[in-house]
C-alpha cells in the first residue's frame, strides 16, 4: 500500500531529446483543496530525497499548514519514486536514462497541477537545494500562474564551483568498479559509502564541526557520523538515481528555458511572481553570493540570508532554530 | 644527478612506536651560511609538494633572499624524496610505511640543522599549508632556537572539518580496486584521477570559479582544468605517499608534542617566536577563524589575512598578487 500517488504522464519528451514513455510522476498532497483552488502550494523534492523527506516543513500553525493549504509535493524524476533509471522499465533504464532538466521536471509537474486538479493559479512554490532549482524553474516556465517563490539553499543557475564539487561525488561512485559504467546488479556499496565521505565536507560548515554539532544531532563522534549518517544515507541510494539528478544539478540553468536562448539574466528579469530568495549564511555549495546576484536581476525579490552554521543543511529541517527562521519567513510572504 | 642532498639519519624512532631504519632527509639549500650562523631560514615543503615546488617564494629582492639568507628546504617524510612508502626499503615499505607526525618530521630536521650545518639559532621558519604545520610544530619542539615563524594557509591543530574533507580524499584513492590496500604493482590511476576530481572543489574558492580564474592560469575550460590541472597533479603522485602524508595531515596537532599532554591551548602558549601567522581569506579548509583562535593564545603572535579570492592556493604561488603581499609581510617580520 503506497502512502502516496501516481500521475500517469504518459509519453514525455525531454529537452535532450529522448522521449520517456509511460512516465510517471509520484506525488503527494496534504490539506484540502479549497472552492477557488487559490490555496496551492508546490513544494518540490531535492538530491536523493522524496516527499517524506519534505515533510518537516508542514504541519499545524506552520507556514505550510494543511488546514489552510493545499501542498503537493512532486518527486523528481530520479528520486526512486518518479521515472528514474531505477524503476524506468528498458529500454530507458538504468545506465541508459535520459538526461532530464529542471524545465522537464517542472513541466511534468505542471501537467499533475492543471489536468488532474484542475489549478490555475499557485500561492506559492518552495523547495530546499535542487527543489530550490525547480522553484525558480516554475517562476520562469508559468510567470502568470505562480503567485510567489520561496527558493532556499539553491540556486536558479549552478554555479561552477558547484559543478565542480558534484565532479567529486559523480567520480566517487564511477571510481568503484563495481559500478560497472551503471550496469551494476548490486549497488556499488564502496562508492555510495565513498560519496557519503565526499559529501560530509560540503553538506555542513567548518563551524558546524568546530562546535561538534554532530554530538548533538545523536551521533557518538566524528567517525560515528561519517559511518551512520554519511554513509548509511547513500547507501540506501540506487547509484544510477543518484547520476541521473546530479546531472539534472549540474545542469541547473533557467536561461536554458526555451524561449531565453541560454540568457541567465532575462530569464531572472520574467519571474513575476514575488520571491523570498534565502541562502543559508555558512552553505558551501550554494553560497549567498550567487543569490545576492540573481535577486538584483529580478523585478520583485527579496534576500533573506539563514543566519546559521549548519551549511547546506540549514535548510533541511533538522535543526528547530533555522527551521522556525524559514518558517515565519514564508508566512510572512504568504501574508503579502 | 640528484639537484638536492641526502642526509642520512640513520635510525629514527617515530612518536607512533615505528622505528624508520636507515631514514633519509632529502633537502635542498639556498645561499650561503654566514660566518656566525644567524642567517638561517628553515622552509619545509606542504602535501605532495617537494623542494622545488617551494622555490617560487625565494629570489633576489624577495624577503627570501639567497644573497642574504641561509634557506633550508626539508622534504617532508613521505613526499617520495625523503624517506617515504615509495623509497622504503622492505619491511617498512608501501601500505606497511609507519605513521609519521609533525613532530617527527621536524625532530629529523632539527637533527640535519644541528648536526649538518651546527647551526644554534633560526632566523624564521615559515611554510605553506602542511608546510605551516610544520613551523608551528618548529616553535613548539624548539622555542628557543626559532625567532620568528610565519605559518601561512595552515594551523597548528587540523579542524575537524579539514580532517572530513581529506577522508573525501582518502576514500577517493581507497575506492580504487586496483589500489589493492596499498599492495599495488601499478598506480591506481583511476583512484588518483578521482583525488583530483574531489580536491578540484576544495582547493580554490566559489569565487575562484565564478570568476573563471582558471582561464588565467591557461586552462582552456573548465573540465581542461579538471583534467589537465587537477588529475595531472595527482597522477604524477604515488597512492601510498599521499595516504601517508594524509595521515600526518590529519593527526596534526602541535598539542601532541610531548610534554604537552595533548594540550593544544598550552602548546600554543609555548611558541616563543615572533610570529605572523597568515590564512587566505576564502580558504576553505584552513579558513581564518582557526588561526584567529591559535593567535590569541600565542604570546607574540600577528593574525594577517590574505585578501584572495584564490582559496587554500593563495599561498601557492600561482598568482603576483597574493605572492607579492605574502612576500612583503614576511620582509616586515623579518625586518623585527
Amino acid at each position: 500500500m503506497l502512502d502516496y500517488e501516481i500521475f500517469d504522464l504518459g509519453e514525455v519528451a525531454l529537452q535532450s531529446g529522448a522521449t520517456l514513455r509511460e512516465a510517471k510522476l509520484a506525488y503527494k498532497t496534504y490539506g484540502t483543496l479549497n472552492a477557488d483552488k487559490s490555496n496551492v502550494i508546490v513544494y518540490p523534492t531535492w538530491y536523493s530525497g522524496q516527499h517524506y523527506d519534505n515533510e518537516w516543513l508542514i504541519g499545524e500553525g506552520m507556514a505550510l499548514d494543511p488546514e489552510k493549504y493545499f501542498i503537493i509535493i512532486p518527486n523528481m524524476f530520479g528520486n526512486g519514486l518518479s521515472s528514474s533509471p531505477s524503476n524506468m522499465p528498458p529500454p530507458y533504464d538504468r545506465a541508459r536514462f535520459p538526461h532530464v532538466t529542471f524545465y522537464d521536471n517542472v513541466a511534468a509537474q505542471h501537467r499533475l497541477v492543471t489536468e488532474k486538479f484542475g489549478i490555475e493559479k499557485i500561492a506559492l512554490v518552495t523547495g530546499w537545494s535542487m527543489g530550490a532549482g525547480q522553484t525558480y524553474q516554475w517562476g520562469v516556465s508559468y510567470p502568470d500562474m505562480v503567485e510567489r517563490i520561496f527558493p532556499f539553499c539553491g540556486s536558479a543557475k549552478t554555479s561552477l564551483h558547484n559543478i565542480v564539487f558534484l565532479e567529486g561525488v559523480k567520480v566517487a561512485i564511477q571510481t568503484d568498479v563495481a559500478w560497472q559504467e551503471g550496469w551494476y546488479d548490486k549497488q556499488p556499496d564502496k562508492g555510495l559509502r565513498a560519496v557519503g565521505r565526499v559529501y560530509a565536507g560540503w553538506g555542513l560548515s567548518q563551524a558546524f564541526y568546530r562546535e561538534k554539532l554532530y554530538l548533538e544531532m545523536g551521533y557518538s563522534s566524528l567517525e560515528d557520523f561519517l559511518v551512520a549518517f554519511w554513509e548509511g544515507f547513500f547507501l540506501r541510494k540506487d547509484a544510477n538515481n543518484l547520476l541521473a539528478m546530479l546531472w539534472t544539478w549540474q545542469n541547473g540553468d533557467i536561461g536554458k528555458t526555451p524561449g531565453f536562448d541560454g540568457d541567465f539574466e532575462r530569464a531572472l528579469a520574467a519571474i513575476k511572481a514575488k520571491a523570498v530568495v534565502m541562502p543559508g549564511k555558512t552553505d558551501l555549495y550554494f553560497p549567498p553570493e550567487d543569490n545576492e546576484y540573481e535577486v538584483k536581476q529580478m523585478p520583485d525579490a527579496e534576500f533573506q540570508v539563514i543566519p546559521s552554521i549548519w551549511g547546506h543543511f540549514a535548510g533541511g529541517g533538522i535543526n528547530q532554530t533555522d527551521t522556525d527562521f524559514i518558517d515565519r519567513s514564508i508566512k510572512s510572504l504568504l501574508a503579502q
